[in-house]
Order: C-alpha cells, then structure tokens, then sequence
C-alpha cells in the first residue's frame, strides 16, 4: 500500500500495548509525523501519501525511469554504525545513484520499512528525517511506503523514479571499441571504510574519518552524472558491486572487452595510510571493493580529456580524479 | 539497483561455496533464469532488467500510478502455508490491488526479493515464476529489483507501477454525504482463512478452502475496479486492513461519517460453517479481517443498484455480493 496507514509493529513485550512499546510516541502520532514530513510533494505530484497509490505526471518528451534497492540490518549495515539520520540518507542515496547514472533526473521516492517490535519509534522518525532531508535536498518527493513490523532486524527497501529526456538515458549497452574508460572520485574509500567499521568501534579510527564516510554518507554522484550524459558519454553505471564487477557488466552490455590501468585510478591520502596500516591489498580494496556509488563511464577518448574540466566544474569536486 | 545483478547470498553452510549452498543452482545461473523469464516486457517498456534503471515511456494523456507493498517471512507468511509460486503470485497481487483501487491499469513492477543463504535456488526461481505468471496475466511487465541475502527469513518487497487517463484515478478522497457504500466479494474469506493457516495444517481443512484460497491467491479486482471507475465512483480503496478500518481511511480523507449494515454484506457459506465450529465472532472476522483485496467504494446512491449488474457481468463475478 502507498500509505503509511498500515503499521503493524507486531509483537509484545511486557504485556505493554504495542503502539506504545517503542518510545511511547504512540502509532498514530508516528503516522501523522510521517505524513507531515513527507508532505512536501513537487508539482507533478497529483496525489502523494495517503492513498492508495501515488499519482504523477509525466511532463511530455520525457520518459520516465524506476529503480529499487534493499538495505537490511546484519547483511548492509549495523545499527551501532551510523545514527539513523545517516541510514535513513543512505537508504535513499543508493537508489538516487542508480537513477543518476542513466543521466536521469530523481524525481520521486517509495519508502518500505520493517522493524522489530522493540525498535524505538524515534529510530523511525530520526531514520525518515534523514530521508527526508536527501530527497528535499535532491528535488525528490516521498509518494508512498510502507510500514510494519519484522522479526529479523530492520529491513528498509526504496525504490526511486526519474525523469530523462526522450532516448536520453546513457546506458550500460553503449561502449564502443577504442572509449576511455573514467571513474569519479576516489575508489576504495567506501570499502576501506566497511572494513574499519567491521574491525572496531568508529572511534577508533576517527583519523581515517574520510573512509568511514564514504561508506555511511555517500552522495549520488547526479550534477556530475548529467554533465557526463551531456558530453557524450556512451556508457554509464554506478560503482556499487565494485569497479571490476561494474565494468564487467558494461562490457558484456556493450560487447567489448577493457584494458584497466589501476596505477592511473587516484588514491586517496587515507586509504594509502590505511592499506600500509593494516596490510590490506590495496588493489583488492579499490577494484573489488563495493558500495562506491561512483560513476563509471566510457566515452570516446578525444572527449575524455577536457570532460575532465567540465565535470569538475559542474560537480564542484575540486579533488576529484578521473582514471582514463 | 533495477538489475539481478547483486546476489550476494551471504553467510557459510560446512564451508560449502555459497554460490552452490542453494539447490547446486550456481548464482550465474539463477541471474540467466531471472533475466530470461522476466524478459518479455511491453511495447513501453523502452529499458528493462539489466541496467541500473529501468526506463518507460508514459502515453500522452496518461498519467503513472506508483505504490509499493512488503511481504515478511514470519509476519506476513509462513513458508509452510503456501507453495513459492503461489508466494509469488500474492505478492504481485497486493501490489497490483492497490493500483486497481484506484481505477488505474496495472503496466510494471520491481521485485526485490532478499533471502538466507539456506534457501533452496529452486525456491527463488520457482516464486520468481509466480511472479511472473501472474504479472503476464495482468499485462504487467517486470522492469528491475534486487536480489540479495537476508539473516532473518525472506523478505520480499515489490512495487507497482500503472497508468490513469488524466485526473480519472478514484482517489479515497472523495466520497459525498449521502452516497451509497458498497464492496465486492465475501468479506472475512482470507482473514478466516489466515486463521485456519495459523491453527493447523493446511490439510487438516480441506473443507474450508475457499477460505485458506481467499488468503493465499487474491486476485486484484482489475476489471471490477476499472468498471467501478467508469460507473462514476466517487472514492474506492482495496480492503487491505479490514473493511472497518479502510472505511475509517475513506472517512477521513473525505470529510464524512458512514453508517455500515453489517447484515447486508454477503457471507459466504464456508464463512458461516467455519464461525460456528470454531465459535468464532463472525462481525470481527468479517470487519476487522484484513488482506482481504477486494474493493471498497462509494457512489451515488442512485448509480448502485445499476452498477451491480454492470460489474457482475464486466467482472465475471456471477456471485459478487454488494453491501450497499
């Protein structure tokens, strides 16, 4: 259902009503404080929360574009990692990405989310906050969801909708033989960054913060990513499974093979402290290692070079590094 | 990401490789079966399984539904109850419900489906096939989803997507003082159903399986909900949460109060067998039962009568009964 009408936080503890267990908001406040944060729906939204389903327009010449993407506790991330303001982000960051790297723009968002009986209702609050304030911050209205509870940990499922323009969208399909190959940013940052996090507490490695964020606070690479479309990119995706998964599934798309230079890719100042640190393989972290939500893009080699200028204007990223 | 490209069956059975933990399958294998039976998408489906979006085209006048909906292992269902396939089907189907409700037609779907590492592949493909059949039979074409591992039973969260000519969707919104209130099917079916799943094994009441059917294979009342729509409804929703509660929902959205003649909704003879042996409170089971996925709607008083006979016949429902 669209709504947030069907909360169902299943479960007793202590004989305690269940709309009160978890802390003691109550159900129905939790529903209106859901409804009011998410009220705020962009001009082709005709109906958003509180209906059945979500209805929107679709502005002519363009198409419109649909991804989904599941977070659960245990299996993507752990509750002492990050605050629920920074789940609650990332839940919608990753399914942003997905929409970005076609060159599309985000538009709107559906929002699932099952917890145990004795989550606190200010989990949920704080965890949609954070949802909220990327989707405001991205031009993205929440339209629907749903709610209930679970008895395996907490489960967040998104999916995202866009806008591109009529046969627009950059696929995965269209490398040609002779493309360079880039990447924004700085890879391995986010995987170093999961493995500091699955070693010890956060504080521990508070030098090594730039990791741990890449990891708990990616941003969907989207100013860069439509620049990128604009210039003629043939091929794009986002670096989620890995950049040597990723650029594999480009090259079965668009059947071509690549020849990968890692001495190019940048590294950052902190994974190169990290990977001496801890004996990691550095090139294992930074070709194998997941959840970049980076761009991967191909496009012909006469247009990567002054790309390079244009998109570090465009997505403000003074620092960051292409590998050809 | 809208591909089934992330499986990651996560976790460790005797060492064996998790790749072949489930069924002897092998993970390439399953992502060949996915793509494969997922493949046939319709003519507006310009982008389907296999990059990071899906991306669709929306007819002119047209405008696009969205709703999403989530089915827990231990919450929702037990594996016990029912076959994968029929798993798959319900799934699609209350998805499917809520884009009925609002006179819209059913077009796409994403599918993320997370599981433990001890679920038999067969189990994915053979609900994946359930999905997938009933997503022919409606017309609907599955466009992306995810796939990954679960540590607390499986998960799997769908949503849907469909298409209503410009400002025709029946919102919850607009029921009028004065208009006649009326539903389709035998209400309490599928919670007395549910109620007979929880108490035994299936087996044990094959006398009662309209009512175990009732609750394991809804079916969206599409054609009813589209002949509804056009006989000049004036709010609709599906009963989901149980008709006392979404005629709240109606209430509310709409401004008005209701008066609902318990004894003039249709029961069901298996219904009525069932409440007396078990001593059950039929009104309970009949007005607080949800998951029912039949329709609520409201509308003129005088357009009632009529509109019986126009959706016994548009929905091949000889014996539809209707609480007016």
């Amino acid at each position: 259902m669209c709504e947030y009408a069907g909360v169902r936080l299943s479960g007793r503890q202590g004989g305690r009503d269940p709309g009160l267990l978890v802390g003691g908001l109550g159900e129905e406040a939790l529903l209106r404080e859901l409804r009011g944060l998410f009220a705020a729906t962009g001009p082709d939204v005709a109906t958003g929360i509180g209906d059945d389903a979500a209805v929107i327009e679709i502005p002519s010449g363009m198409q419109s574009v649909w991804s989904t993407d599941m977070l659960l506790e245990g299996v993507h991330f752990e509750q002492s990692w990050q605050t629920p303001w920074q789940l609650g982000r990332k839940c919608l960051a990753v399914n942003l990405s997905d929409i970005a790297s076609m060159a599309a723009i985000p538009r709107y968002a559906l929002l699932s989310l099952a917890c145990p009986a004795d989550t606190p209702l200010e989990f949920i609050i704080e965890f949609c906050h954070g949802f909220a304030s990327l989707a405001a911050e991205c031009g993205v209205s929440v339209i629907g969801g749903d709610t209930t509870g679970s008895v395996g940990g907490i489960i967040v499922s998104a999916s995202a909708g866009g806008l591109v323009v009529k046969d627009k969208a950059i696929l995965r399909s269209g490398a040609e033989v002779g493309d360079a190959i880039m990447v924004t940013g700085h890879l391995g940052d986010a995987a170093a960054g999961l493995r500091l996090l699955q070693m010890q507490k956060v504080g521990s490695y508070a030098e090594y913060s730039q990791l741990i964020n890449a990891f708990l606070e990616p941003l969907p690479r989207m100013v860069a990513a439509r620049a990128i479309g604009e210039a003629g990119a043939t091929a794009m995706t986002d670096i989620s499974d890995g950049l040597a998964s990723d650029l594999r599934h480009i090259c079965e798309e668009s059947g071509t093979g690549a020849m990968l230079e890692p001495r190019s890719l940048p590294v950052s100042s902190q994974l190169q402290a990290a990977t001496s640190r801890f004996d990691w393989n550095q090139e294992e972290v930074r070709l194998a290692g997941g959840e970049e939500y980076e761009l991967l893009v191909t496009l012909p080699g006469v247009s990567a070079r002054p790309l390079k200028d244009v998109i570090s204007r465009a997505a403000g990223l003074p620092r960051a590094g292409f590998g050809e």
